[in-house]
């Protein structure tokens, strides 16, 4: 089996892991800290997924720090079809939920002049937590396609 | 090099192709045939989203009519990660198209009442639309998926 940048059980896949994490749980708080964000249904949405994903991404963190504590080798093929699958599917709605919710945003912000007539919206949290949305699904793409390639290459 | 269902320059690949295409059309003919759509940017980056990927699958749905007519094997590694790099990119642009028109969709059907209080909005054909767009996507999804497997097997 390959050796390739962000494999599991290795530090340069744990730090894939640690980035999807924090910027998944930022996005979350600035989200849930804004003002009126649960009238619209793509921001529930999007908590809903960065949860899913700091959930999927700390449990393969941990389990990385162990492998790499007891300098377990996690690459076989079983594995990786199972790391693969739930990469993909948690990838696939990270990128829905982010692109939804920046959707959403355009039209409050750019289309029409929602923010502009209701000040107490945090339209300016919602562009960051989206943002930031973005920002972890970048690393969780990176990882997907590792995996992906560790998996096809076996 | 391994033989599999989609690959370039067979039947099952020019079926997925002609899928990709069709939908694509038929997403853009709707969206644009709708009435308000143009004040919109997730549906205006939609139409100019299916166009892309239209363009994209019609150019290879013809390159594989041209491969299956003379028989010729269009499975080499070069070409292959051609279409791996053009697929995905194609692949990420329309989802995220397909993902914020819908975003904005349910926002202005359920969140607000911008369609009640609007009724010369053409609600239905958005959502038809985008459900269109979504298809073709699945179709791209499935032919994305089979050359980074070829490309990655070799």
């Amino acid at each position: 089996m390959k050796e390739l940048f962000g494999g599991p059980g290795k530090v340069s896949g744990l730090i894939l892991r640690m980035g999807q994490c924090l910027f998944a749980a930022a996005s979350i708080a600035v989200m849930a800290s804004s003002h009126g964000f649960a009238t619209y249904t793509a921001f529930c949405y999007l908590i809903a997924s960065m949860g899913l994903q700091f959930l999927w991404s700390f449990s393969l963190a941990c389990l990385d720090i162990h492998a790499l504590r007891l300098n377990r080798d996690l690459r076989n093929y079983v594995f990786l079809s199972l790391l693969v699958v739930g990469d993909w599917v948690t990838a696939i709605l990270s990128l829905a939920a982010a692109c939804s919710s920046a959707g959403v945003v355009v039209l409050i912000i750019k289309d029409t002049i929602m923010c502009k007539r209701n000040p107490q919206l945090s339209c300016n949290m919602f562009q960051i937590s989206v943002a930031l949305a973005f920002i972890s699904w970048l690393f969780l793409a990176i990882s997907s396609c590792v995996m992906f390639w560790l998996a096809a290459s076996d």
